[in-house]
């Protein structure tokens, strides 16, 4: 199946310039979002982690579902203020402003090694920012998945250091 | 095995005389999170919908599993000025504020059954809201799901024209 058919694309959203890529309704379509989990399936079947951690919100989409797949826990990286725990921060630069992601303290133990999900590979930045985090609580990110790449963007660049798998590049 | 020893309580979150209910332990946990799975999996088996839907940011960690186990689609219902293309949009009042939900118009048809699913079954204001948004679709919510209900709440009894179901009764 050719799911580019089922990606929705936006103009001027969030902001005027920005090309939006919408991914509601590959969600929406049960073949369409399957042939999503497949394919992260397949990538990362040989792939040995602990847990599985996404991005808040759109990364919660499909973290958790590939968690139940890999027999495996799920963590949420979570925006400023959502989680109620102990928890180490990391602001960042994003596309248009600044922003903080979240993880509790206790949510990884050295050494653990961790799949990182999000949605959309633009810059980069997010990503940089969460797997900073995860180093902070001393685990590893073995690879990061991600649905759509957008490749006139410098994310695969600036995650060169990473493992880096994407389903569909735009 | 017993959910309850996965869920975390934390006092005074997010404000002042809240007793939080952390739900990532049990997110962590592979076999609590799987316990959670199997329980809607059980609760809903015999239910016939077409979609499920579920709320930001933590139903977004529920839905799309069961969407996959159940071998449907999924629909996203967001926060305000997230979602790009044409929306419908509910304001509701919220036990801190007030607050709205969007869902996209072309999310669901006329006639459409649907799943609702959340973490968290409150004063049941956010719910109402959801199923508000559905209904101006003119879809159907057949059931409500949560992973948690506090009973102490009237989110039940607000809910009484609804099928509502809850795994932990807190």
């Amino acid at each position: 199946m050719n799911l580019k058919n089922l990606l929705r694309e936006i103009e001027d959203f969030p902001e005027e310039g920005i090309l939006f890529k919408d991914i509601t309704p590959i969600l929406k379509d049960e073949d369409g979002f399957n042939e999503v989990i497949e394919r992260f399936l397949d990538e990362f079947a040989e792939l040995e982690f602990d847990y599985i951690a996404a991005i808040e919100a759109r990364g919660f989409l499909l973290g958790p579902v590939l968690s139940r797949e890999f027999a495996c826990g799920f963590i949420p990286i979570r925006k400023s203020g959502k989680l109620p725990a102990d928890k180490v921060s990391v602001t960042y630069e994003l596309e248009y402003g600044e922003s903080e992601l979240e993880m509790h303290t206790d949510s990884l133990e050295a050494g653990d090694k961790v799949l990182l999900i999000d949605d959309l590979l633009a810059t980069g930045g997010t990503s940089l920012a969460a797997i900073e985090l995860i180093e902070k609580l001393e685990a590893e990110v073995i690879a990061a998945g991600y649905l759509i790449e957008l490749t006139d963007l410098p994310g695969r660049s600036n995650l060169q250091d990473y493992n880096i798998f994407s389903i569909m590049k735009e």
